[in-house]
């Protein structure tokens, strides 16, 4: 079993290590130190070493920050989070604010006092986000310091566990569809057109993708923790601990890539005296501008070379994905069969459905890891929009209640998210009227043609207009990019209320996730992934226009869908949809598997 | 009749101004000189004085720029105008060039070389502008000199045009809704909040909407140029000509207010120094930021604080709004009576259905002026999206056509823009079809609720999609605001696939106004005005949302319906707004118009 359902964290955290962390600031005589989420690679999901936030507080969210001041302390969580940090965090200890609205900025503006030092370390910060602390600090009179020293490593000690080594291994051509020399070559023509000598890559995505190479240094997420520097012509030198460096990896990487040792990257970097060095200000710390600074280079800000062309799939990878999806559509669907039969008499725990789920992934032989942890949310735990079950929470389903399941699987050749939510027993009329409208939304973006350069975020209302219309929205984004055995979340694309410059293009993979959550309740999501097609031109049109096209192969509950609130074309996509689950999932499961599919597929 | 149908510039322009340009330039020693649209008001539409660019190249559009160089010269347009640029500037002279792909930034890069210095009149640009025009200079090697004596006036002379000495008139409120002594309280509080301790007004709309004043420097606008300071306390200093100052308005203005002369404007801003002064970047021109910070005042930047109240109409504005519609709905109605009956045999020429619509809002008495020059396009003029008829383009409608006809009014009460397409005989299959998709469109984005803090970029994709699903589109934005007896275009919000983070909040007033263009065919646009309605509790849901409420009142030509290809929620909303038609504007017109709206109001 890959997903383990214990608490990671506790509210025991603070007392015991908040203490430590103090003593480690009088060493060093600092008056407070900033502890951010991120690490050293600016990660969503950390190795255990980087998770310096839960150690010092007990909060386990994805997003978040603390400051510690030798009196008084907070931690700062986003509105997804307000509830689990009450759970998580010592309230005596620290105060939770919001992270979004005024922030750790607004917090040393209005705490740190005259001629206070604040210490932060470098390689956490990206030279972005710490313009607005140094302001905030210096209208409070305090000053930021950069420290060598980060003093929750220092109090975690001997306590903390070992960075990953996990091996990196060469991604073959059959998957990646492009070799690394031909990518390293026009990514180094870009940066070269960006006005660069060279360019400073830090994202594990990056890595990962322009060498061709795939690591397990994060769980649930292939990356490869390293940096690289890439030259104008194409030659890199990347720097990875040598224990994770297997056999076959030097000539794989073959002669234009230099492997180096973590502990050479600033003398390398001291190498670019001279030279325009291309650094990603949204990505990369502030430790690379102040390092490249010092060492004389002229460093050029602009975004990541290579996240552009890692979120357009090429052929290769979409057939990938394709074959992913349809070899996960039919674990997901033989699940689906088991909830639409067995368990709806024997009513399983949320520990239970999860671990069922992952045995039929895992039953294909070839599941690299989970893209996730499950979420599996009974009745009012599918509400909590960020659920993840534990021991603790875990909730049996019971009649009448609505089963919300997001899941994923890493393969080889592709990266799978999808969710479905299932009834058991008989749902009520105002769960079906609001499934509905979310499937409306759902279908709305599904089916949208668009000119190129169009954003995600123009076409985010499409989704939730039938819900807005009803007094109704969900507090999360409509959709997120997907990597190819990559990061489940993946950049720069995203479908949202909030705006995002960047426009969709062909080969680009998003999901497509409205919900509705009733607190206390229940909650619905109907998730599939769908890449953007090529223009192409339409019969009596006068424009090529981009679509997409569905990736993900699941039945929809029809038990939870009023068909008679469905427009013509809406009803023609379901059933068009489910025609195609029935083809391409059919054929792969077991008979009886296949007559439930047959009826859960048939037009409404 | 207001609106003339003659020509404003020529091609000759080019080849006799463009000699008498360049001796100037020698004159002080420059090198080149740029030419932007933007005047000192940084108005859309300018006073004949300030058609600076009209008048070095001849080309009349609504934006662009040239550069005067010794021995070759540009003018750069966007996409809308490449076809009237060509009609109306000498290629010999002028090399005609992309306004937004490049632009003049990049002109500069390519054109000027190492060591030359090139003007600009520091009362033309905005910072903001400046600062890529500066970097591209320097790339080049050249620099940019502000220069005191703009060298087209130098070259203008005496054949320039005065200075417009429009009276200065109080707005009453019962029109603005609100004195202005409580505007300049609570604007000045916004002031002090931004950190400042006065602010620099230059929109001329600013202007008018905080003193409650209206004058007629601009045609079709009631602006009054002028600048003013205003401080925290809500007194200020208004700078205006003192032959446009009439006689009750310094008593309207009370001893709150300093009337000065744009001559002490200078020294005005010298004595701010010391003091912390708001300029908005996007608006005022640099010479306002140079001439604060070389006197040692500290300059804030940020937006117009007038903008976002100006922008959310109060309840008398509404109202008034609300009545301006009725009567001017009834005057459109006439139009559209004689359009429907008279007009189809006798087939007027443009310039007659100007005419027409002219003397029907002349008729109600109380108009003020145009909103602007009416667009009547016939047939393939239809098709220019910025037409506007002259003598030499001017066309006669003939059976089987479209006539497009975009206009509006001045009342002191509101000021109103709208467009209807009407079929002249028998309109074909596709013209019904994509009136249809526009009308579609056109309904998704008047009937959509939504939640506070959404913008008019998130809302965009409404009035399209129907079109983009046909492979169709239009090549402008979807809406704009609109001024209350102010500007008919007029910030900061905006409905447009460009970003905008303006949301749309209660009172705003918006058009709403898809439309589809073939080219030497014809137009389509159908457009209302529409206004934000406060966030209200939608039965059976959970947040409240806002909505928009239609202003306009006037038939749309049921002829070119495909009334199957509706919704019924479509259906519902058009036969809804016909009915409020001809509830309101029934009562008003003649028995013969009467019978005739109510047939054209139907229920489809």
């Amino acid at each position: 079993m890959r997903q383990t359902f214990d608490d990671h964290a506790d509210p025991s955290f603070g007392p015991k290590h908040l203490p430590l962390i103090r003593e480690q600031l009088r060493k060093q005589g600092l008056d407070g130190f900033l502890i951010p989420h991120e690490d050293e690679h600016q990660n969503e999901y950390l190795p255990d070493a980087n998770e310096r936030l839960s150690w010092a507080t007990g909060f386990t969210g994805s997003a978040g920050a603390a400051v510690v001041m030798a009196d008084k302390a907070a931690v700062f969580v986003d509105g997804r989070y307000t509830l689990q940090v009450k759970a998580q965090v010592d309230p005596a200890l620290f105060e939770a604010r919001d992270l979004v609205d005024g922030g750790v900025p607004l917090y040393l503006e209005e705490q740190a006092k005259s001629g206070q030092v604040i210490g932060y370390d470098p390689r956490l910060h990206s030279p972005d986000a710490l313009g607005w602390l140094q302001i905030s600090a210096a209208k409070a009179g305090a000053v930021l310091k950069a420290v060598n020293d980060n003093p929750v490593d220092a109090a975690w000690a001997s306590a903390r566990p070992k960075q990953p080594e996990a091996p990196i291994v060469p991604h073959p051509v059959e998957f990646s569809g492009e070799e690394s020399s031909g990518k390293r070559a026009r990514i180094g023509e870009a940066v070269a057109k960006a006005g660069a000598d060279a360019a400073v890559l830090t994202a594990p995505s990056s890595i990962a993708w322009l060498f061709n190479v795939r690591g397990g240094d994060v769980i649930r997420s292939p990356l490869p923790l390293g940096q690289a520097i890439l030259n104008t012509d194409g030659t890199a030198a990347l720097f990875l601990d040598p224990a994770k460096v297997t056999d076959a990896l030097p000539a794989f990487l073959g002669n234009q890539v230099t492997l180096a040792r973590p502990d050479e990257l600033a003398k390398a970097l001291e190498g670019l005296k001279g030279k325009k060095v291309l650094v990603d200000p949204a990505q990369s710390s502030a430790w690379y501008f102040d390092t490249l600074e010092q060492a004389g280079a002229e460093v050029v800000r602009a975004p990541d070379p290579c996240a552009l062309p890692r979120a357009q799939k090429n052929a290769v990878e979409i057939k990938g994905a394709q074959t992913a999806h349809a070899r996960d559509g039919a674990a997901l669907t033989r699940f689906l069969h088991w909830l639409a039969t067995e368990a709806q008499t024997t009513l399983p725990d949320e520990v239970e459905v999860v671990s069922k789920l992952e045995a039929f992934r895992e039953a294909t032989g070839v599941l690299k890891d989970l893209s996730f942890d499950t979420i599996a949310g009974a009745g009012p735990n599918g509400a909590v929009v960020h659920y993840r079950p534990t021991r603790k929470t875990n909730r049996r389903i019971e009649p009448g209640q609505l089963l919300l399941v997001d899941s994923g699987g890493q393969y080889l050749d592709g990266t799978t998210d999808v969710t479905r939510t299932v009834a058991f027993g008989q749902p009520s009329e105002e769960m079906k009227e609001r499934f509905t409208l979310v499937l409306r939304g759902h279908i709305a973006l599904a089916r949208v043609r668009f000119p190129a350069g169009t954003t995600g975020s123009a076409l985010d209302v499409l989704a939730r207009a039938p819900l807005w219309e009803k007094g109704l929205d969900f507090d999360h984004g409509t959709g997120h990019g997907v990597g190819s055995y990559l990061g489940v979340h993946e950049g720069p694309q995203r479908i949202a209320k909030a705006p995002n410059t960047v426009a969709l293009r062909p080969g680009m993979i998003v999901s497509n996730e409205p919900g509705y959550y009733k607190t206390g309740e229940y909650g619905i999501r109907i998730e599939n992934l769908q890449f953007v097609t090529e223009a192409e031109p339409i019969e009596g049109g006068e424009r090529p226009m981009l679509g997409f096209t569905t990736l993900t192969l699941a039945p929809i509950d029809r038990t939870l869908i009023v068909a008679e609130r469905l427009t013509p074309e809406e009803t023609a996509w379901l059933n068009a949809y489910h025609a195609d689950v029935l083809a391409v999932i059919g054929p792969q499961v077991e008979p009886e598997v296949r007559v439930w599919l047959a009826e859960a597929c048939a037009p409404v």
